[in-house]
């Protein structure tokens, strides 16, 4: 009888029903909340992080995972064990008090940030940072002590939140390969591009014909609308359970493009979450894999359908049918526009090729800064260096276009940006196995048929959940590990040959 | 030191946070959610359910109320201990094998009732129902057993959870007095109005603008759109917590009435647990009072706000110019056709006049049943033999539009139905003071102006929680306790002298 592995079922299966509610209660907070539920609302989720906290890490989940690993347990119920045993120890491993302090000084720093970016307040940003750095320090040194030599360096045990399965070092190769690359390739693309027409997108495109056009679009994507909703917030977000996604888009009428792209993107989300394993409902062995996997879903869908020159021909017939503005555009011309290479400040607003450069970067910065090989105030001298080597672009002085600009190491979210470009990375090598086996995809696409790269997305790596170690997932999905060679030939392709 | 207490506030905060996810998901749920939510959510509210369940029963959760009482409060903390000492004594007195096979029972028979009303099938219905009734009349006498003589019948402890404070005796007196007046007074209403003439609404009327409409007449009783979201639903409702109101109503192209009462009922709902005491946000002794209290505020802003001539007169300018085609009826017309009396067979369709006879008929019904003085099988004689006599109307064999029209019994929510028929007594007799102290109420509402109603609500129901107990509330607002002559009076003024 394995009763302790199935006490254990019963808590992980809590634990996922208040995660359901954590994750409605978010939904409606980004989208239909109005203000006067700021205060109310954060207060309902804080307590309900708490109880899923205590609910985590009480003493008899430790008993029922020591007994349990003694217990005869099928192969898949040993991974799920260990999964449990993941989640468990990451909640675990640290003291009540440091979470406290850091969730504190994190919403302090983040608070005051808002306002001193628009200040480019560096000197007021450090005063609160220094204090995140340090407890983000304590807390790697505390993850890297409890991971049984599972980390090298207090930087790999932050990435395990994110990227586990990808360590430092890994990443560390992968990112060099790049940063010998892509520099020279950008300035080639450039002057490539130099000698091609390019469209500017004006005009005032209706929003409500907008959102029946992103509707058909994650419709065609095979986005379901009996399972899920497309809505409208601030930030392009990606939300939910399976039977019930939640994915948004924001809209501009001077442009329509962002639209677009946000839409395919957060399908390629929703699209995962859609497909992981129903007999592991509620587990953790059935969630999501780490970030670099559920990046690589969304640029999936994002830069290697909706961004082909295939699918794009398919779709602008239908654009040019619901925004009549946009006949005088032809595929091919809005290809080249939404295909414009250029460096600048933003990450956010990078295109395909220069955005590795960016991550790269706060990598860099980021992995130092944790493993104590560099201090806060080292940060703007280190970012302009690297902004100018790797992108040509001056930063100087310019804080809230620098190292001011993202929110994730206001709070201390340290080692989440390397799974933006290894989820490049792979999502690239997939989509290279997809048009390995099915020679006739660029046809398919041009009919608006995209199913069959849902049909392997599904059977490579929706339906494993946490089954398998990442790499040996994306070894078993490709023949190899994440190998930045893929990217580096499609960037190739792509921009400097016009090939899909 | 009340240190006792101070774990029970603690506990009860949690309580009221799990009951935040609910509300929000429950709302969620009916206005947003796709289909395929269906099942996760039913497991996600099934396991919050059980949580809180176990975290109010809890065996320290006892204690801590036993030793709370030895502790020294002050009349504040007095008053919420006893709000908490009834809200786990209603969680704690029923085994958990009974509240399991009562949900089941409830959700089967409540089930298939929804095909086997449209079927008119009282047999099938029959065969599910005794078993609910059952159920019903063992929970009425446990927790009769746990009230410390406080019910006096099996009857008493089922009104307690929704008109608690009003008894069955209590209710039975105010009941008689209008089955006494009101089957004369409807013969009286119907001849008054058969020598009027009464406009027929008919045409098709745009539902977006309908929804402007029904916007501005929520801002125009009171209901903020910064702390409040107004929707659309199959069915009509309220949720929300104090800073985030949702009310939902529902629209049809082919008449516009319908939205606005829904919407004005729907604001009272929410005005008061907007109104509710801050300082005891998160405790019991906070939250909204009985449903006779609650139905009151509703039916207030419903009957005697929104359907006065006066309001009526200020609200028919905007509509004429919102709806044009309403232009061709007057106010009067208009407020004619609003206030038409006859008797009919569906409750929830039925006007301000019959209504009480609908639930006093079903009062008698349910009271006998849990008392064990009538068995399910008598029910549509008792039904026929009381439509018959209190209205008039013939419902022999019609057990669709009879004894199976509503879904309160069908999961056995006994006890529910006079809290209608009291709610609508208080709000005349709280309307009734307002008047008195507001002689030029009728001016106020003709400019729009319904403040000061919203004013001596909060003085006298919404800023005091539970603290006080029902009819002491009732008592102090108004000189008396519920008294039913305030209701017959009105009746004569609206619909035999069409006073207001
Ligand atoms: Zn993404
Ligand atoms: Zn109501």
């Amino acid at each position: 009888m394995s009763q302790n592995y199935h006490k254990l079922c019963q808590r992980f299966n809590r634990l996922f029903q208040l995660s359901h509610a954590m994750t409605f209660l978010g939904w409606d907070q980004a989208v239909m909340m109005p203000a006067g539920g700021n205060q109310p609302r954060a207060n309902a989720l804080a307590e309900l992080a708490s109880l899923r906290h205590e609910l985590l890490t009480a003493s008899d989940v430790g008993e029922w995972l020591d007994q349990a690993a003694r217990e005869s347990l099928s192969a898949n119920e040993q991974a799920s064990l260990r999964e449990m045993h993941r989640r468990w120890r990451r909640s675990s491993c640290l003291p009540a008090e440091l979470i406290h302090a850091k969730t504190l000084a994190g919403a302090k720093c983040e608070h005051a940030w808002r306002q001193q970016r628009l200040d480019n307040d560096w000197n007021g940003f450090l005063g609160n940072f220094r204090e995140v750095v340090k407890l983000s320090r304590e807390e790697a040194q505390l993850r890297q002590a409890a991971s049984g030599g599972e980390c090298d360096t207090p930087y790999d045990a932050l990435l395990d939140l994110y990227c586990r399965g990808d360590s430092n070092q890994f990443i560390g190769q992968c990112f060099d390969r790049l940063k010998a690359e892509l520099p020279a390739l950008v300035q080639r693309i450039i002057e490539h591009q130099r000698s091609r027409e390019t469209i500017q997108i004006t005009g005032t495109f209706d929003v409500s014909q907008q959102q029946v056009l992103n509707n058909k679009l994650a419709a065609m994507l095979g986005f379901d609308f009996n399972t899920g909703r497309l809505d409208v917030s601030t930030h392009p977000f990606s939300t939910g359970v399976r039977g019930d996604q939640r994915i948004c888009t924001r809209y501009r009428d001077d442009e329509f493009a962002q639209s677009l792209l946000a839409t395919a993107h957060e399908t390629g989300h929703a699209s995962y979450e859609s497909g992981l394993p129903e007999q592991w409902n509620g587990l953790p062995i059935g969630e999501s894999h780490n970030m670099c996997i559920h990046e690589s879903q969304s640029l999936l869908f994002e830069k290697q359908i909706f961004l082909s020159k295939a699918f794009n021909q398919h779709f602008t017939a239908l654009m040019h049918e619901k925004l009549p503005q946009t006949q005088i555009w032809s595929s091919e011309a809005l290809w080249r526009c939404y295909t414009v290479v250029e460096p600048g400040y933003i990450r956010v607003e990078a295109d395909e090729v220069t955005y590795p450069m960016h991550v790269i970067l706060r990598y860099e910065i980021e992995s130092a800064l944790i493993n104590c090989e560099m201090e806060a105030e080292d940060i703007p001298d280190a970012w302009n260096d690297k902004m100018q080597s790797y992108l040509g672009v001056d930063t100087r002085g310019n804080y809230k276009d620098g190292c001011m600009q993202d929110i994730h190491w206001t709070d201390g979210s340290f080692g989440y940006f390397p799974s933006y470009t290894i989820g490049a990375l792979n999502s690239v090598q997939f989509f290279h196995t997809i048009k390995q086996q099915n020679p006739d995809w660029q046809d398919r696409f041009a009919r608006g048929d995209i199913q069959f790269v849902r049909d392997w997305l599904q059977q490579h790596i929706w339906q494993h959940g946490c089954f398998m170690e990442v790499q040996d997932m994306i070894q078993a999905a490709t023949g190899q590990k994440t190998n930045p060679e893929f990217f580096l030939q499609h960037i190739r392709n792509r921009y400097l040959n016009e090939q899909y």
